[in-house]
């Protein structure tokens, strides 16, 4: 019976951490003593080296990295500033992969749209030469569907644009605060689209931009943004494992990634990911060796395209995985969960619906696999389960120099270890497998 | 009785100003057509030009500019990151009056306080040459006097770090938000210490600076700051008239001010001031004319040391009025007042007490005058009243970049504009002075 485990995990004494607990003492330390690890850079080799010396003193076994190369895009200077109707300077961030203006920057007229369609719909004559400003509004959601929508504009728009002509293009960051910080992200240039500057304004200089759009007079700005690619550099994920006693039952996979957007330090994304993994896959160390080898992975360079996963589904993707599962998604609470085994395993989903219930977690016999990471996994193979964060919060700060540690509620970021650890002590077949087993700690 | 009049204008639609209201129409069209407004420079010379033509459309009497010169400081480049142990950017902005840098920026070792006291405490061995941290953490409170206590490491202790020999001064934001957005602020080089480099980190640079520091290893930081003093610019007091019935019954003298500081818009400080008491003045000006003269002063200058302030004492200290009030603590609802007049005049206390009531705002028998602008024309005997805002939010923006109007209430702002012309119906002496002259709208 796991009820009672579940309920005792939620304090952090239970698992003899100190308090706050060992996830926040992880997430504490990565975003402290290496601060934001853009990937492919000598930040993030610094966070590996930083991962590494740590799961090894937790006693994990197999610690090791598996490096990958990959091209690096850097930001540059950004400024922008309106020239007319009404001079001032205005807040923004490159997106990641945005193309540069000359060092001294552009000037061009500004052409507005209230959303990506409005874009898409406009004639080439309408854009072309001008800097595209799309202003769209992204709502607060608690399972993030909103990004899938939002997203896009940032994903996608900048390609449109290029497509169309234009000089360069801004869009009103995809968040949902009202603070100077902008939100930044990847974009890509489908379809041969050539890179043009591309860059996310701050919500409130968005919305002073539309302002001043709506006064009817032409909009001016000179725009200066000058990130580089510096060619190949090398990334890496971070492995670790709890072995298992019976090799043939496949792999638990999970894990979160280490790199992070250059702007913050990467707290919610994803430095509590890796953290929450962490401390649930030590709580598993520490009591009966559980049948399955738990292989946690500290992805490298997601947030250019999941680089890390992919790696790792080239190595890994046909070793058998019982599970694959990813937290990246930030550190508010889990609300609900999801997973395949609802179809191929009807008495173990039955199991964990049982075992989280007490931690306020639901099932969602509808939703999806979840982790750009574990994505190339799953689509090797791998059965998913998705323990899902609230997301509520989650972007105010995603992406932006405010993803800072701070943002960080301790209680919440220890129920989701609770969470991440009642998954694991029943997919792991440990715990309940192997009741006789003396425990170690 | 003037009851029903209050809860009459918390309705814009009684004001006959298209929804949201006069007041916010004002703000929003200073913050989106001018933007920042730094004392001294084009941009408060722009933001006067708005304020004649926008107070001559309105209607109002006597309207002009009263100039006056100022030394005027303006921001330069401004960076930092920590060298060793863990070598990481951090987000700060200087503090007015900071001296600079080389343009190359400065390296040294840093020095850190838990607080005011402690730096005072420190002997100078311990300071000299390193560049001084002090900690400190700000509580909100709804009457802002937590601002009077930590404002004071902002005024105080860059002299006292110059004085000890200090290379340089950071301090962690008086603010009580938790974004990467610093907030400036004057600082004074009292008693003729030199300006040495001077300036805030944001609260989450603080803590991270704090907590690095906190691994017990020296912390080495390079620090660019080159903002520069300009000379001698202008900046001046825009004045405008309700002209009164009565010339010897003393001027109503209310206002806020014009100038903001850079890095903002200047929404909640004081943009929303001028609005507040130009869209109460506005209904005095629409309804029978009063007794007394409501001048509306625009002050220049506020934020560099209340320049404009002392300005309209010395040109108008002496002229006999009846009441002073400003307008400078945001946007937020007026929860109570006091005044003077307690002593003074206790019948009209009384019934000020009764007309505010049914806005929600409470009589403080405890008071003092507030407001920087005003306090000069005081000190030279004029009667003040306060009508003090809620501030539990203020110090989240004040002096950041985050002072943009999304942060203004349009219902909280009604409010205000509410008291004010309450307020001013009293002490105008107008509308139940003539309840026999016809009405003009």
């Amino acid at each position: 019976m796991l009820l009672p485990l579940a309920a005792a995990l939620l304090s952090s004494s239970a698992l003899g951490a100190p308090s706050p607990g060992l996830g926040y003492d992880i997430v504490e330390g990565l975003t402290t003593e290496v601060g934001q690890r853009l990937a492919g850079t000598e930040a993030e080799a610094r966070a590996r080296d930083w991962a590494v010396a740590r799961l090894k003193a937790l006693g994990f076994a197999n610690v090791h990295v598996e490096p990958f190369d990959m091209p690096v895009w850097v930001r540059g200077a950004e400024t922008a500033e309106v020239i007319a109707p009404f001079p001032q300077k205005l807040v923004l961030a490159a997106l990641g992969n945005s193309g540069a203006t000359p060092d001294g920057g552009i000037t061009a007229e500004i052409v507005g749209f209230p959303s990506l369609d409005a874009l898409k719909a406009a004639p080439d004559s309408a854009v072309k030469g001008k800097i595209v400003f799309v202003w769209h509004r992204m709502m607060a959601t608690q399972d993030g569907s909103s990004y899938g929508t939002y997203g896009l504009i940032r994903f996608a728009g900048p390609a449109i644009a290029s497509k169309k002509g234009a000089a360069a293009i801004l869009i009103r960051s995809i968040g949902t605060d009202h603070h100077r910080v902008a939100h930044t992200g990847v974009t890509n240039w489908l379809e041969g689209a050539r890179p043009i500057p591309a860059a996310a304004l701050t919500v409130p200089d968005a919305e002073q931009l539309e302002r001043i759009l709506a006064r009817g007079k032409p909009v001016t700005i000179h725009l200066t943004l000058t990130p580089k690619t510096v060619g190949t550099r090398q990334s890496g994920n971070v492995v670790a494992e709890v072995p298992g006693t019976d090799p043939s039952a496949g792999i638990v996979l999970i894990g979160g990634h280490i790199d992070s957007w250059d702007l913050g330090t990467g707290a919610i994304d994803d430095g509590a990911g890796v953290a929450i993994t962490t401390a649930a896959a030590k709580s598993i160390l520490d009591g009966p060796r559980p049948r399955r080898t738990v292989r946690l992975v500290w992805f490298g360079a997601e947030e250019p395209g999941g680089l890390g996963g992919k790696a790792y589904a080239e190595a890994h993707g046909k070793e058998p995985h019982a599970i694959a599962a990813e937290s990246d998604f930030g550190a508010d609470r889990i609300w609900r969960f999801s997973s395949q085994l609802m179809k191929t395993d009807p008495p173990t989903y039955a199991r964990l619906t049982a075992a989280l219930a007490p931690l306020g977690i639901t099932k969602n016999d509808k939703g999806d696999a979840d982790g750009t990471d574990v994505e190339p996994t799953v689509a090797a193979g791998a059965p998913w389960i998705s323990l899902n964060q609230d997301g509520t919060r989650y972007f105010d700060w995603h992406h932006t120099p405010d993803d800072t540690l701070d943002k960080i509620d301790p209680a919440q970021l220890r129920q989701n270890v609770a969470a991440w650890t009642t998954m694991l002590a029943i997919l792991s077949g440990g715990i309940e497998s192997q009741p006789k087993q003396p425990k170690r700690r």
